[in-house]
């Protein structure tokens, strides 16, 4: 009865109930169901359920599961089993056709537009007519879950355009596909970034899009709903680096794991705070003599970060959009620009505080001014710059905020500090 | 010849340009285009620049485009003109039918499925046949520009099913609507967060979704490609907030845009600083007698600060996926345990490097490690803490990392490392 219950749920809400059994009961509720439905379940399991799942399913039942899913999900499966048991399951799968399309998609890069397509797609020759091509479409659509576009090919198997399927159900059954299909056809290449199809698709407001090869050759069709699971775990993942998280976690992992997650950039942050140390300890004739410029270590320390952070989460975002472009040094100036106008507003604020509330002499109070004009005026600079430069050396540049700008801006904005109140307070 | 050349590009190119242009230019180039292009562009544009363009267009050049656009652009459009325009668009609308739409759209809160929603869709009822469903979809069919599913209602307008465009395509004419369409179908209601309708379309990877009332009667329709920018969107502006950017703003933008988005976070920050320099001035006795301390000071307020950035991320990625449940108190237990391994970790290699580095006294390093430890919990605690808070008041938790967390943690941290030295070196 268990099993006629869960044959009333969507296979994604079984899946987020089998996210919370453990293991041994979530096995036996996937042994209970058939494979069709069991394979959809899998696809929508957390990644690190699914691979527990995997290593008690025998190689046949994966092999099994694998046959009812669509190309894409089939080998984004294959490609997370270990290495040996990958050539074992290939060679289960019963289907040849399926088989070999499934081994053409695992060569290429998970993060590219070949790693995401499925070759199931409608595709019809332009030398055919609307009633030879109606008649075979509801054979080849029977194997594509949803038809979107159907894309119309030479007989170099090139793409050259599109129908709608509207178009069809509307088109006279004597009419030539090359009369009435639409020639203008969005399409991208095989190798292109994942993010690059996330954006062309946005942009156009595609629910499929054609993938081919350098040849202009029609290879596979990436379609919406795997690139809006695309953009989501991006945005998660780049907010994530934003917030010194270095792996993939969720409020719901154990302890062990959030700690690998956390401790990395904690450490690098006690380097930081360190070094630190070390240069105010450098400084160790002011410590004596102007007491009250170590109150203001704190908010030179803020302000640093909260400028850097601002900063370099503006340039990463334009990065992602590409709206960003190659000049930098009109970026630089134009950040000076802004950290000077909000250099002086809180300057000015903190001169009248520390003049009237904390009695620092003239000198001491020009010193803790300039230095933050300075500390903030740096931390645009360096928060503006490290990104793009990553991003120029291929490096993506999300890992380039957060925490990351924190500590060097921390380092730079003490040393800058202490270096001003020399200059101004010559100790 | 201008003309010409821009009828080969996309309207989403053609806005690309159009936003790069000065207004005098872009206004050009928008009267040269028919108002069906325009429109389209329109949609496309930034909201700043489409605001501009709109104050230069005459209330019935607007009607005009708002006529071209789907129901819920059209009436995106006019929830954008200033009041006093509004009413006289919405009359110079010349389509009654279309005005009726719009106008009933505008009711509905932006935030919602409602504000989201078109009145665009191809509905037909149980009662008809395949041929006539067919024939009427036909007509239907030309104003919706993709018709995706086909929804089934009964005769009290109450959403009952759905058919696929396949599923018509396949089946026989003279079969009853009510013998082959699908019983279940996912639907929202009008007034539904659209947050909550972009997690249920991407849960079932639906490309479309019928919006229903309070009664189940058929309302409207939400496609995929508005999701998805509402998506976009929604993670871009909780990026800017963890960075401690007020308003929605691009790398582009004015310098003046930019302070008015950066400053107000600046400044909350630098009240901070200035609460901790009191803090540290309370406490002066301690800075005369161990100003080693002082030079750990960078050092605790950068941990709380990591520490809280971290897990606030966390607890705000949980919030905004509904994967977090209401047990705030076993959160909290679990932030207290991962507080406690990441403090002793750290605590550990301070010690080493404060005692060898510094010289730092047995009570000196035990006063820093202690304080580290118990910042590192405190921050864990506010970082979980908050954003649940402000969660269960209704509050967006994406407002509370970043800046709001770091700076709430920088004072706390501070005084709680001068309170945990006064307790063990007892000045
Ligand atoms: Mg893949
Ligand atoms: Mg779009
Ligand atoms: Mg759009
Ligand atoms: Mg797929
Ligand atoms: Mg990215
Ligand atoms: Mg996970
Ligand atoms: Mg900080
Ligand atoms: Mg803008
Ligand atoms: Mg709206
Ligand atoms: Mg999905
Ligand atoms: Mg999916
Ligand atoms: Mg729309
Ligand atoms: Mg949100």
């Amino acid at each position: 009865e268990l099993k006629n219950f869960l044959d009333d749920f969507h296979y994604a809400d079984i899946a987020e109930i089998l996210d919370e059994l453990d293991l041994e009961e979530a096995m036996y509720v996937i042994k209970l169901l058939d494979s069709e439905t069991t394979a959809d379940i899998l696809m929508e399991l957390d990644e690190d359920n699914r691979e527990k799942v995997l290593r008690n399913l025998s190689t046949k039942e994966i092999a099994d599961e694998i046959g009812e899913l669509d190309t894409d999900d089939a080998a984004d499966i294959i490609a997370e089993l270990p290495e040996e048991r990958r050539q074992e399951v290939i060679s289960a799968i019963e289907d040849e056709e399926h088989k070999a399309e499934i081994k053409e998609l695992l060569k290429y890069d998970e993060d590219s537009a070949g790693g995401l397509m499925a070759k199931e797609l409608v595709k019809v020759y332009d030398t055919w007519t609307v009633a030879g091509c109606l008649r075979r479409i509801r054979g080849q659509a029977k194997e594509v879950t949803r038809v979107h576009s159907v894309y119309v090919v030479d007989k170099q198997e090139k793409l050259v355009g599109r129908l709608s399927l509207k178009d069809l159900v509307v088109a006279k059954n004597e009419q030539k596909i090359a009369d009435i299909y639409i020639s203008s056809v969005d399409w991208v290449n095989v190798h292109d970034d994942v993010e690059d199809v996330a954006r062309v698709m946005q942009k156009y407001d595609l629910e499929a899009i054609p993938v081919v090869d350098n040849d202009q050759k029609l290879l596979g069709r990436i379609t919406i709903d795997d690139i809006v699971d695309v953009m989501k775990e991006e945005a998660e993942r780049d907010y994530q680096l934003a917030a010194g998280i270095s792996q993939d976690v969720e409020a719901d992992d154990s302890i062990w794991k959030l700690t690998r997650a956390r401790l990395p950039w904690l450490l690098i942050g006690m380097f930081g705070g360190i070094g630190a140390a070390s240069i105010i300890s450098g400084f160790s004739d002011a410590m004596d003599k102007y007491p009250v410029l170590l109150m203001f270590i704190p908010l030179i320390q803020a302000t640093a970060g909260n400028v850097g952070v601002q900063s370099s989460a503006i340039v990463v975002q334009g990065l992602a959009n590409d709206t960003i472009d190659g000049k930098i040094l009109s970026r630089l100036l134009k950040e000076f620009a802004l950290g000077l106008v909000n250099g002086l507003a809180i300057a000015a604020i903190v001169l009248l505080i520390s003049h009237f509330g904390f009695n620092t002499s003239y000198f001491e109070s020009l010193t803790i001014c300039v230095a933050l004009i300075s500390v903030i005026i740096m931390a645009a600079l360096i928060g503006t710059f490290i990104p793009i430069f990553l991003d120029k050396r291929g490096i993506d540049a999300a890992v380039a905020t957060g925490p990351f700008i924190t500590t060097s801006n921390d380092v730079f904005g003490i040393f800058i500090y202490f270096l001003i109140a020399k200059l101004i307070l010559g100790f």
